[in-house]
């Protein structure tokens, strides 16, 4: 069967299908799954791995951070296809996972068919993507991130060093897995959508465009506390009505700033002390804002900054507004490669797909600074993520990896795209 | 000496400021004062409260709720004077202690003077104003309210039985002291201002008005929790965002119905799951609102239930409006009583008074339903009460005791008030 540019390779549904549910075994609790970062039931799952690459004929290992690395023993070009398999707190059993096993199935589904047993297929499953200890350490250290100060300073919320976790589990001194700039070409990533986009649209593929930047903001409001009932209005200084008018007009702000694809999340707010009878003195709120152009971004920032002068100098109320996390550029998906995944969609399920940006962030955004980048989605049911309900149609799951594996031959078969390697 | 109406008594300030200073040491903490309700160090003051009393010829006792009464051998009809001696958590150390000492010195005073040693002066000091337990429980005893469900049911934050505290301190089967319809002629209760509104205006004695009316209404918003990257504005039933636009509507709303004397306050928000990446699902947010006039809380009332149903019905957020306390109607003070006090403070300090509403509750809310009552205030430094930081200035109070005692004495020759006892 062939592609409109190319092989279209044999998938083995049922493998797939086998493989995926059995990494789920590792950590599943109900419909859902637990496995963190370098947890026990993680390091399971990564030997696993190891032994299921190593089956498929892959050079495979844990590495030094915990990312489990599979290098095809073919010549190169060579394309790098992965995710991750830690999850969150509450995870599906599909984020990260999914991807995971697509390249392992594309990279067994290459080997065995003729027209494409020459192609290089590397595999990767990243470590801490969902930052247990240090979000994205896997890609980072892929990558070429001096990633050893991280290592040395994280700890997870339960209060474990990353660094006594690498040595328990005999990683420490092990090689890192490095990205092999004549050798590799490009990476390909296929994840869940995490969002309700495609099923809204009745789309069964989403050919990512770009992965957003984002903002995390931390605005602070210092009032006087007072008693409820004998402070009149007149005489307050309401660090909590502040916040809410603030929070008011910022909405009213950044919906003139938007497009469709902006959004902006009001994620918690502590009034202090929060009770009914004190007119609070202290008021924080976490507002995150994400947006698929570097442009309007810096847009909001200007105008949030702009707010928060303008309340602060009024002077009634401090307001003062910080990073709460360091700012993070949207990341554009390579072009040749959206096209590559584009065409594999339209020729295996015509008009059944569409481009649309990550709203979530992914290994790929870091990766893309080395090597071209692509991402391919497929629906999550309701939209649900990061969540023990997280789930996609099984006939989506062999679809995307039908779509993936038609794409990856076509991107390796690109001379372009084989030449930047 | 002479007011305008009647006796001044002589007041002794020395003497009342020892009492009020040696009350202070049970539970002091810096400048503040911890004496939470039948707590060892509050029994203690108690048992000294009994002793003082004893002493100014009264007799004396500490009830089956804990209130301290002392009952004037003298015949009627008679006054009775007083305030609560237990504190909030972090108190100060004025807030109703300094009421209680009033009426200590108040029955001295007027018994150690040729021309009023015929007055008789009852004087309180009642359990629980704060809270602790069951809140006011003292002057609800006292007015024949049926307080012995409340005495199963209450237990303290940190777990105590009221029951097994009053029975540990030898008080479960005591008598509880009541209104003597036939004796009692009215309730005097000086306290703290609790509020900036004499400092403000300057002056040193307000007359109370009215005790205002409150409202405590839990609001809960109910919408769907979404991954804050991939959810568009679009499809969110964002329950945070649906919060602040409604308390901001609100806060319009209560603007246009308000007078100078109403508040209203946002105490607490609480968004779930409250972090940057998720759009809450859930959102929650106490609202109280005070007002002297029970017309415009039933205004503010109906406003707040449209703007319920309004945000309700448009279907996409759930609003549900619920009474965290039960509603609390305003309580006049008795006209007759707030003329004497006003007599008395302009003939002391003539143009240093003002008359006032009560923004914050006191026992003689509860006792207005069966004595006619008044109060009188004295600034607070600041404006700041339930506070370590807590004070008024030593003029202050003595000139507070001191029209205190001249209005005890118009108030007991006043044959209309007198009938109606």
């Amino acid at each position: 069967m062939m592609a409109a540019n190319g092989i279209l390779p044999a998938i083995n549904a049922d493998r797939l299908m086998k493989d995926l549910r059995r990494l789920r075994q590792f950590g599943a609790q109900g419909n859902g799954v637990v496995r963190l970062a370098l947890s026990p039931v993680d390091l399971e799952a990564r030997h696993w791995l190891v032994e299921r690459m190593a089956e498929a004929g892959l050079d495979a290992a844990i590495d030094g951070v915990g990312t489990v690395f599979g290098r095809s023993r073919k010549p190169g070009p060579a394309l790098l296809i992965g995710s991750h398999s830690d999850t969150q707190p509450t995870g599906g059993w599909l984020d990260g996972a999914m991807g995971v096993i697509f390249g392992l199935e594309i990279a067994r589904a290459l080997s065995e068919c003729a027209e494409t047993s020459d192609l290089a297929v590397d595999v990767a499953s990243w470590i801490d993507e969902e930052g247990t200890f240090a979000g994205y350490l896997g890609s980072r250290s892929f990558i070429g991130e001096p990633v050893e100060a991280s290592i040395r300073a994280a700890t997870s919320r339960s209060g474990e060093r990353l660094e006594d976790v690498l040595q328990a589990a005999g990683l420490r001194n092990r090689p890192r897995a490095q990205v092999e700039p004549g050798r590799h070409v490009a990476y390909l990533e296929p994840h869940i959508e995490q969002g309700g986009r495609l099923e809204a649209a009745g789309k069964s593929i989403g050919v990512v465009t770009t992965i957003v930047g984002i903002r995390e903001k931390r605005i602070t409001f210092t009032g006087q506390r007072n008693h409820a009932g004998t402070t009149p209005m007149a005489i307050r200084r309401d660090a909590g009505a502040a916040l809410i008018a603030f929070a008011h007009d910022l909405n009213q702000i950044f919906q003139r700033l938007a497009d469709a694809d902006t959004v902006w999340t009001v994620g918690r707010i502590e009034l202090d002390p929060g009770s009914f009878s004190v007119v609070p003195g202290k008021a924080e709120l976490l507002l995150q804002y994400r947006d698929a152009k570097a442009d309007r971004l810096r847009a909001m920032d200007a105008a949030l900054a702009d707010l928060v002068r303008s309340v602060d100098s009024a002077g009634l109320i401090r307001v003062h507004l910080e990073d709460a996390d360091p700012p993070c550029e949207p990341v554009d998906m390579t072009a040749a490669l959206q096209e590559h995944i584009a065409v594999a969609a339209e020729a295996i399920k015509p008009g059944q797909w569409i481009r649309m940006p990550s709203g979530a962030g992914h290994d790929a955004q870091l990766i893309a600074e080395k090597l071209p980048s692509g991402m391919l989605f497929v629906p999550s049911i309701g939209g649900v993520s990061h969540d023990f309900t997280e789930d996609t149609a099984e006939e989506h799951i062999v679809l995307g990896c039908r779509i993936a594996a038609a794409a990856a031959v076509a991107i390796l078969r690109d001379r372009q795209i084989a030449k930047s390697g």
